[in-house]
């Protein structure tokens, strides 16, 4: 019956039908030429993008290119976009054995979001009533890229257990889902929301927690030995945390008001990063022996601050209130990562891999709270000639949670389905699964995986083959 | 006579002198120093970027310095700046030993083609007729940048196989061919290419395919060990990937006219490369075994997109446009990995590293094509006040091609002369070669390069020591 | 007494106390609230970032909101930014295995350094008198970051050999002493230094040289095993310098005067360090045995026209005259890497890592002498109508190399205290030390530390373990 040198590798070991051959192709044709169709019908460019600015600059008496909204965004722009490949991809390559999967199915369904989320948000926030197109302008391209780091988000949760098809079933309805609760926040309870807080990390958060739980996985143990990273995975991690980091401020002032709006937004963000990097630090030296730092606490919670002031970032908080947002938050994510990851994978049966709950899901609700409390306390003295109409915050944050908790659990039922090819409990985390891997002098050597495969699995099957059986998990 | 046990160390295994240590040196002193009497000759900075900038706003009622060029483009070039150094170098560390070299001669041939770049376009584009100088600004370092892609594209089919010498010579011509049919092609032709679909892509595709096939390597196959990529490697090369993905709007936009044209370059160009990435995921699961990705696939097929709407990008091509064309050269540039690379190194001795023929020559021909359509198609009621005379396309593409491929001939010959230091055929895709290595725990073991030398070269050679003798390759 | 397997695990090797656990979150908690209450009593928005931006602009007939500064600047200090956290942080990332420390650290101290950086920059720079606040907008943060930058030259000199809380302490008063010399020299001198060739590199190179010398170590051979770079680890390291090369047009230009002052900025700085790289190679290679070039020089040297066109990048140098500084800068630093940092260590007993006396302190030294030669041939008839008042150029020199030397001895002997948590002369260049490390199947093997620890500490005590004793280094 052939033998056991190399687990994952043997018919035994695995019951489920990793073979994506037929689906995956199949979703990513069938979806592209839906949206070549759908673009086809309903996408043009708006008045700024179109051949025809030149007219619309004379008619709108505009006496500069300069004012056309490609030059106030486009820069921060290509930082999102930044931030959504290389941030969150490298950021989840942390594993030791799923870099491939964590920067090629990052970019994956990113690349199919992006253009589904010009779709939707564009019927609901960009259509021109005179023709019936959605308009579309660098605005937004940088909205489609929010919309997609929310289902990325929820990727993170699912990081090792889910297969590429899977993935791009969640990024449909997620950018579903998202389309109507932005639009619920933004336009019919009037918060602003520039950042996200509520719309892309609370809502993203939650949804992905929620299919996390519904997709828990008793015996993902058997995967352990893929579970951890290696010496060179997490710096390969640290660049992600980086980019993310750096470009924070351009995400939350990227559709800011121009002028004071995304200049202050910068700012704001600026401070409180820094803020949760010294209070991250601090927790996570504190809470190990000898003081050592823990590389997943700094290559995550030092990003709690830009999440919080996502709502709050573009208001009057002062830069001491960005610092407090971002002390408290850099605590309460560490704290996370620490108790909270731990308590929720034994005791809630929420397998949560990359730990968005401590970094997405508590700062976006936070974020949400720190924003109406900052919105409630302005003053049109304080906000200039420009009064901002803020209502109905905690409404906001309600919708954000329910299209979280309840379009995950639907969208989870639908992962659960067998069809989509995702790996059994014993053969996660693993690039092995989906990709044609180089053979590899660095790879896990036959002797460790042996020893795992009997530590965990089958403990007697490999003493004598004949004792070998269809391992059903 | 010593003994085997590491390839490529003992000094039977090549015939080749690999020493660089006068000719490069040379090269990289005596031209830099041409380059600093020719900029004290010609260069001098433009109205915009000279000191008397603010008596020209004066004499031509500009009222604001956002008006300067700069504030228009420089972003943009910043963009294009890490494409070059970060995006092309990277992308070609997927070699298991290449990296160094890789990154590092990408780093000198763009640092060298740059300032030459700055010269020969200056000459053709930016002469001042008043007092003969060349006048440079922004634009220029853009289109300098621009120059020295061609060459880099021409560096990936020869990727492992030749000496830096041999590169710096490359670029010296390649830059010079570049300008010539880049001025022929836009200002003899009067063709538009924004991002280079026909002038870099086609040009620098054919050109490096050319050299490559006159310096075809019949033994290649005895540097098979070190001709593939370890699971590190893929992830730095993802690196490349995805900075060149995410920053390509930039490229295909830096140039374009200010306003509207700008803005359409960047949204079009986002979107064919989204429609890339779906396709070419389709046609990777598609061609392999349980469906499993290819990391060369995924590395460079997604980026056809942008290669071919160099050309078109700033036209009215409409979103769903820009979608057809990047949907149908992801599944071409895919194919001609699967297909096309084995064929050409089979049947037309051309040996293509990196699949330059893949992603930037077939995309980049079918972007001229596409932008002719394009052009074609356009007529003044669409682009409003501003009609775009076009003609000459395909004269632009044969132009492109031309140069490409003649250039490339004479090149390859030039650097066919023994003079260059290039390595032996059992010794190419290797650091060791130009570069000191640390001593390195994760190197390949010295048995497994044994038995690959004995596989390959030498079946008997190692049995017995006596019977060792010169081989000559 | 246990076994000697695995050094720097057992308690016999290491008399320091490296237990940082109640001093670093001590010094980035009570820092951290330090700086929110210095905040709270000195921080406001300045009139561009604040929410009366528009009142602002009615009052002073400005029209457009891309004339607030955050469009001239933004762009640019996102860039300036990658270059303080990526650039600096995997630039580090060379030694084997401190790359942890490297990226992570950096990441740490420049958190702190920005946020004390506004406020000490503020005090003496962007004071408000009509109301006693420190009113912040871009240019701030862009100069929070450069004055990091000082700091993170020095943490290059004392790389491996120091703790976390030892870096906090000398951020704390490296920065303190980079904005009193930086008042002396711009505000009381009148020198310009739009890039910090005098006021970063001067200043941080001999800052961080002169605590390297105080904190010499004698016995530093004892960590030899480990003081070096592995070939993934010298890719890595390849990220940070090609982002600070890309990006250093950036950080010399992001606070020159608005227009042209930028515009040639970015230009000068663009030649000048393609000019290095050429130099960097030519004697790299020629210095080596074949040819064969050094990653230590690649990695570093092509970076010193940058740091040396840091004072004159802004003036009319000329491009040939940028050119010239870089061809110069890169033949010199090549040089100090090959013989001076040597000498330095040997005779000098100052232990530069990172060889930062090679890539700033003596760039920067020749930056700003370039500045005041290019200064004092300029005239009115050369700069238009915007003459330029320089004077006084040695004596900011003499400023930044007294505050770097003076303040370096003074931070170092605070420095040497006992209470630090610094690692041992036999534990330095380890991530172990301050860092939970994953398991590792490319960690160095327990052989090959064995070894090592034979050879260079007790060559007896690992014979026999009743020979064991603790070993006081």
């Amino acid at each position: 019956m052939g033998n056991c040198q190399v687990c994952c590798k043997n018919f035994w070991c695995h019951s489920k039908n990793t073979n994506v051959r037929i689906s995956l192709p199949a979703v990513c044709f069938l979806w592209q030429i839906a949206m070549i169709i759908l673009f086809g019908a309903f996408v043009r460019y708006n008045e700024e993008s179109d051949a025809h600015w030149p007219d619309y600059k004379k008619e709108h008496n505009i006496t500069s290119d300069s004012e056309n909204d490609f030059y106030f965004r486009y820069a921060s722009f290509q930082d999102v976009h930044v931030m959504i490949f290389v941030g969150f991809g490298f950021l989840m390559t942390f594993l030791k054995r799923y870099s491939f999967s964590a920067v090629g199915f990052n970019f994956l369904i990113a690349a199919f979001g992006i253009q589904w989320a010009l779709l939707m948000q564009g019927w609901f926030h960009s259509l021109d009533p005179t023709d019936g197109f959605i308009k579309i302008g660098v605005e937004n391209i940088i909205n489609a890229d929010f919309c997609v780091a929310s289902c990325l988000i929820a990727f993170g949760a699912c990081l090792g257990k889910t297969s590429p098809v899977q993935l791009m079933v969640m990024t449909l309805f997620g950018v579903t889902l998202f389309a109507v609760e932005e639009y619920i926040i933004l336009e019919l309870l009037h918060a602003r929301d520039a950042g996200g807080s509520m719309t892309i990390h609370t809502f993203g958060g939650y949804f992905g927690l929620t299919i996390s739980w519904i997709l828990y996985r008793p015996n993902l143990h058997q995967s352990k030995r893929l579970h951890g990273s290696v010496y060179h995975s997490d710096v390969f991690a640290m660049i992600g945390t980086l980019f993310l980091w750096m470009f924070w401020p351009s995400f939350n002032s990227a559709i800011a008001n121009h002028g004071d709006g995304q200049h202050r937004a910068a700012i704001n963000t600026y401070l409180a990063l820094a803020a949760s990097v010294l209070t991250s630090y601090a927790i996570s030296s504190l809470s190990a022996n000898k003081g050592k730092l823990d590389m997943v606490h700094i290559q995550n919670a030092t990003l709690a601050g830009g999440v919080a002031l996502g709502t709050a970032s573009e208001f009057m908080i002062t830069p001491y209130g960005s610092l407090i947002v971002g002390f408290c938050c850099g605590i309460l994510s560490t704290f996370g990562y620490l108790v909270l990851s731990p308590f929720m994978e034994k005791h809630l049966k929420i397998q949560d891999t990359c730990g968005i709950h401590n970094l997405h899901a508590m700062p976006g609700l936070l974020g949400g709270v720190v924003g109406a409390i900052t919105a409630a306390t302005a003053s049109t003295s304080i906000y200039g000639s420009e009064g901002i109409y803020l209502n109905l915050w905690a409404a906001g944050i309600a919708v954000a949670l329910a299209f979280g908790i309840v379009g995950g659990a639907i969208v989870g039922m639908i992962l659960r389905l067998p069809l989509w090819g995702d790996p059994a409990d014993d053969n996660c985390f693993d690039d092995e699964v989906y990709w044609e891997l180089p053979e590899d002098e660095e790879s896990i050597p036959p002797i460790l995986e042996y020893k795992n495969h009997m530590d965990i699995k089958n403990p007697d099957a490999c003493v004598s083959e004949s004792n070998f059986s269809v391992d059903q998990s």
